[in-house]
C-alpha cells in the first residue's frame, strides 16, 4: 500500500483517479481548492449534473467501500499550503480519525487551469492561468527538493505542447544532429495558447529540478480525454465526475455529444482538419496508475505521449453524427469561422509507444463507447442549456 | 523623435540605455518598481557606491543636459499599472510640465529579476524570480495586444536560456531534419536555473503573442555584460550606474575585477572550462539602439545573440590576473568547489552575427578596457566589503 496524494482532486479526471487508487487499496489523499467548481459558476458555464462536495463525496465512498480517501481543501498557490503536504508532520486534521501523515510516496499533480479558452478570455485570465499553473508547479518542486526528493511526480502535461509540427512528435525528446554535431533535447514545443504555454514552461521547469535535485518525475502528454464513466463512478451516482459541455472546460467529443443531444449542430471550427490524440477517461486512469507502478528514476524526467489514437475534428463530427443519428437525433454539423489561430489542415504523426510498453490496454472510441457515452447524457438531456455551448473566445 | 519606455530603467542596464536614448532626442520614460535596491538592501550586498534615486538622477540629467527623462516608480507586476503605460491616457502626472502621454513607439523590457544565484536561494525567491518576471512579461504582452500592437518591443533574453549544448547555438532558430521531413523551431533551450528557466518561458510567451496577434518582438539573447562607463554616465557622478561586486548580482567580471582590488582571490568554480559569450555595457546601449533602428516587423519575434566574444572562466581570471598585477595588485587564483550545477567543460559554438549585421560595432575585452575598469574600481577601493563578495548559494 502506497500513500498517493492527488493535486487537483476534485476535477474531471482527478477524483475518478482518486477512488482508482482508493479502490486498489492505496492510502488516497486529496487537495483541491475548488477553482474549477467556481470558474463554472462564475463563468455560467455549462455541466450536465451538479456533483456532492468533495468531502461530501469522501463521506460516501467510505459509506459504500468502506475505503477512506483523505480530503485537503487548500489553495497550492500558497507555498506554505504545498509544504505542510511534504514535510511529514500532521497539519491537517480534517475528522477525528483520519489525518494526513507522513511524505506521499507518488504525486499526481492535476491541480492546473486546464482550458486554452479560459486562458484568453481576457488579461486577468491569462494572467491566472500562467500564476497558478506555474506556481503550483514550482511549489511542487521545491517542497519535493525541501522534504522528499524519493516522491514520483506523475504530473500531466499535454499533447498541446508539441503544437503541429511538420516533423513526426516524439515521446518527448528528440536527438538533434546539426553541422556535423548531435545533441539530445526536450521535442520542440510551441503551444497555441497561454495555457499550453504554461503546460511548456511546467515541463521546462521540472526538468531543471530533475537535473539539478535528482527529482523524479514523468510528464504524461495527454491528448483531450472524453467519456463520462469509469468503474468507480458506477458505484454510486455521488461519484460521478464533474462533466462539462462548454466551450470553456467541455473537451471536444463530450461537447460533441452533448450536441447532438441537444438539438444544437456539432461546432466545427473552420475546414474540421485540425487533427489531435485522444484517450478514454479510463485509459487516463490506467496511464496514471501504470505509471505509478513503474516510476521514473532518481533523476529522470520520463515523457509519455498519453494518447491511444488520432482523429481529425471532421472524423470525430462524422462519427458522433452517425452514432447520434442512429439514436434519432437529428444531428448537424456547422462549419463555423475558427475563433481560434491554428493550422486548419496539417501534417500530425505522433508517436505514443511508451505506456503500452508499460501495460497500458487502450480503450478505442468505438460506436459502442459513443454509445453509452450518449446513454448518460440523453438522461440529462432536459437539463442542458444551450446558451452557453458556444460563446466564441476569440484568439 | 520617437517614445520609448524602458521597463527597468533603474538597473544596472536599464539607466544607461535611457541616457543613451535620451542623448539622442527620444521622449524617455523609465519605469521601476526599485526591486533591485531593495533587495541589494535586504540582501546585503555589495554596491561598489550609492546612486541617488531615479527621481534624483532625472532632475540633475535635465539641468546638465536640457534632456527630461520622465520617472514612474510603479510595480509592473500588477496588470493595470502595465496598462497605463499604453492606454494612451494621461494616467502619471509627476511633475507640473512632466506627464507620461500616448503609446510608446519602443518598449525596452528590462524589468527581470536578473541573478541566477537569487533565483535559488530558497524557495521564495524561486517564487518571486517566476512570478515576476512571467508576469511583467505577461502584463506587457496584454497590454500591447489590447492596445498597441504596433508597439516594438526589445526584450532582454539571456544566453543562458540555451544552456550548453553539444551543437552549435544558432540564433533563436533552427531548422531540424528528422525522419526525411523538416521544420524550423525555436532552438532547444534548457536553462540551468530558475532565472533562466524564466527566461526561456518569457520567450515561449512572447513567441505565443507574436504567432496569435501579430507583435513585433526583437529578443536579444544577452551574454554576461560587464563594465562600468559609458559616454553618459561620464557627464556626472550622480549618472554612474548600479555597480554590485557580489555573487547574487555582480556579474563575472564586474565581480573579479573588484575581487583583485580587493585582495579577495578570483573564485574559480570548479575546474573553470565553463565558456560564455560576454560583451561590454557600451555594446548592450549599442545592441538595443540598433534594434530600435531596425524594427522586427508585425508578426515576427526576430532573435539576436548579443554576445561579441565568448571566454572560459580560467581565460577570464587570467586576463584579470595579469591587469592586476600589472597595476601592482597580488592577485590569486582560487578552483573553489563548484556550487552550481553546471558543466565544467563542454563545446561552446555560438552564432553571433544579427546584430553585426544592423550595424554594432563591438568593443572587445583589451587591456585597455579592463584597466579602466580597474582604475574605477580602485577610486572605491576602501569601501569594498570582501563579507559579501562570497556566499557559497548552492544550487
Amino acid at each position: 500500500m502506497s500513500h498517493i496524494l492527488i493535486l487537483g482532486g476534485d476535477g474531471y479526471l482527478g477524483w475518478p483517479t482518486a477512488m482508482y487508487f482508493s479502490i486498489r487499496g492505496h492510502e488516497v489523499t486529496v487537495v483541491d481548492n475548488y477553482f474549477r467548481r467556481n470558474a463554472c459558476k462564475e463563468m455560467d458555464t455549462g455541466m450536465l449534473y451538479s456533483v456532492p462536495s468533495l468531502t461530501d463525496r469522501s463521506n460516501t465512498w467510505y459509506e459504500r467501500t468502506g475505503k477512506e480517501i483523505k480530503v485537503v481543501i487548500s489553495d497550492l498557490n500558497d507555498p506554505e499550503s504545498m509544504r505542510k503536504l511534504f514535510n511529514g508532520k500532521v497539519n491537517y486534521d480534517w475528522s477525528k480519525d483520519k489525518k494526513y501523515t507522513g511524505i506521499p510516496e507518488t504525486v499526481v499533480h492535476y491541480a492546473e487551469q486546464p482550458s486554452a479558452p479560459y486562458s484568453l478570455i481576457n488579461y486577468k485570465c491569462a494572467d491566472f492561468t500562467l500564476m497558478n499553473n506555474l506556481r503550483v508547479t514550482n511549489n511542487l518542486m521545491w517542497a519535493l527538493r525541501d522534504y522528499a526528493r524519493e516522491t514520483h511526480v506523475i504530473k500531466l502535461g499535454t499533447m498541446g505542447e508539441y503544437g503541429t509540427p511538420n516533423i513526426d512528435i516524439e515521446e518527448g525528446w528528440i536527438e538533434i544532429k546539426h553541422k556535423n554535431r548531435k545533441d539530445k533535447f526536450l521535442f520542440p514545443r510551441q503551444g497555441s495558447s497561454i495555457y499550453h504555454t504554461s503546460k511548456i514552461m511546467d515541463t521546462d521547469l521540472l526538468w531543471l529540478g530533475v537535473r539539478i535535485w535528482n527529482l523524479r518525475v514523468t510528464d504524461l502528454m495527454q491528448g483531450p480525454v472524453y467519456g463520462i464513466e469509469t468503474e468507480e463512478t458506477k458505484i454510486d451516482k455521488d461519484f460521478q465526475t464533474i462533466f462539462n459541455y462548454d466551450e470553456i472546460f467541455g473537451t471536444i467529443i463530450n461537447r460533441f455529444i452533448t450536441q447532438a443531444v441537444a438539438g444544437y449542430p456539432l461546432t466545427v471550427y473552420g475546414k474540421g482538419g485540425q487533427t489531435r490524440g485522444y484517450l478514454n477517461i479510463k485509459d487516463t486512469l490506467q496511464c496514471v496508475y501504470k505509471s505509478f507502478l513503474s516510476p521514473a528514476k532518481s533523476g529522470e524526467l520520463r515523457i509519455f505521449n498519453q494518447i491511444v489514437e488520432t482523429f481529425s475534428v471532421n472524423e470525430l463530427a462524422k462519427k458522433i453524427l452517425k452514432v447520434g443519428n442512429d439514436r434519432n437525433h437529428n444531428v448537424k454539423i456547422d462549419h463555423i469561422s475558427n475563433p481560434r489561430k491554428e493550422s486548419e489542415s496539417h501534417y500530425y504523426n505522433p508517436i505514443y509507444q511508451g505506456l503500452l510498453d508499460i501495460g497500458v490496454k487502450p480503450n478505442y472510441l468505438t460506436e459502442d463507447v459513443i454509445n453509452s457515452i450518449f446513454k448518460i447524457v440523453e438522461e440529462h438531456s432536459k437539463k442542458i442549456r444551450k446558451d452557453v455551448i458556444y460563446r466564441g473566445i476569440k484568439w
